[in-house]
């Protein structure tokens, strides 16, 4: 994956750059830059980064950016405002087109504008590329460290390391065996026994059912079993 | 699409409260129910509302969860804390497991807990399911109102509608044309263009050039073709 840092424009609040650097450490992104600050960083911010202080304590204060972007390969924009599809200068990609991106290495600058008018029209046609989160035309100015959270969710996502097993095609059949006894020991109208075990199988595979949870369910069902089983009918 | 509604367990802090309603009408809720708030709504929220001040006006205030879910037919929680693999109250789907839900029918609660312990295991064990935002292990936790910024984002992203044409298979022809005869114009290796052309035309591809894009890379390329041709070079 690429090496990313995060550009703030001419932040104007303190709690803003606090949130970013909660925001960018909850998704594993360590290195801010910030362009002219129009707000020192205060004990607010501190509060507001909360555990990133360490993000915030290492963040880079430059003059420009053109200087916080030297040496980037790609500066990715974000922007807030849609353009009409004839203006190309703000043509822009949804978040979800940077996965593509975390399969490239390189050093990416992601740049995110001023809380009160974004990126300027110069800033906007220094990036590459830019992104547009798809918001409700009503009110479609977000706080920028929401923006924030959005895309390096988004960017975080192509990373992510699958921790939870899938309940086995054997137990699965367990579990419809089981179900499929189950129907005939209560009188389930024969005729609909088949839809019946369909819908089951695709209850449990719409779920992504775990190996756990399967376990959990097996153990019901083998106990509902057993309680309808004419053995169990005789000694009760 | 479903009816949403989205439920604060105990929020401690005003400017959270704010966030909320401007992240919701970002994305497009508007039903907001406060459990018991820790804080009143104060000066603070309106102001970290911004424009969603009707979203806060209109917030219902109850005294349990229990209240604030009556009637509805999917409880989904938010959890932060992500449990051992074998912990089934903390199985968790990840956000884009509910796209699916977006294509349903029905009354949705979307619970977000305590800004200082999320939901108890009671109120988690309420929940019909629960969804898990993958964050860094390092600083896994996220402020409610930016965990909120995501999820709403993932939920109403099965909404959107395409806003910008794609450039037309014929504009892309005209434009490959262009570059193939420019090749020749500027004697490119010949053993080497049928690579240059493709490469050239999966670039166009990889970034989705739009009708309005390749409108100007054709005018572009006519221009290099006009300069570069025999006829040109004849008059200069």
């Amino acid at each position: 994956m690429p090496h990313f840092r995060v550009v703030l424009v001419e932040p104007l609040y303190e709690i803003n750059i606090g949130f970013a650097c909660r925001v960018m450490k909850n998704f594993g992104f360590k290195e801010l830059c910030l362009v002219k600050p129009r707000t020192p960083i205060t004990e607010t911010s501190r509060m507001f980064a909360a555990k990133a202080c360490d993000v915030l304590e290492s963040a880079i204060v430059v003059d420009s950016l053109e200087d916080a972007v030297k040496g980037f390969d790609l500066k990715i924009g974000t922007t807030g405002k849609l353009a009409s599809p004839r203006n190309v200068l703000r043509s822009v990609v949804p978040p979800w087109h940077l996965h593509e991106l975390m399969k490239r290495e390189g050093r990416v600058a992601l740049i995110f504008g001023r809380e009160d008018i974004g990126l300027t029209n110069q800033e906007l046609s220094l990036c590459d590329v830019l992104v547009n989160i798809p918001t409700s035309e009503e009110y479609p100015v977000m706080n920028v460290t929401h923006a924030m959270a959005v895309i390096l969710y988004e960017l975080s996502k192509a990373h992510i390391r699958p921790k939870t097993k899938l309940a086995s095609a054997k137990l699965r059949e367990v579990a419809l065996k089981y179900f499929s006894d189950i129907l005939g020991l209560v009188d389930f109208p024969k005729e609909k026994e088949p839809k019946a075990r369909l819908v089951f199988k695709r209850i449990l595979g719409k779920a992504f059912v775990s190996q756990k949870e399967m376990h959990v369910l097996l153990a019901f069902l083998h106990r509902v079993h057993l309680r309808l089983s004419p053995h169990a009918a005789r000694k009760s």
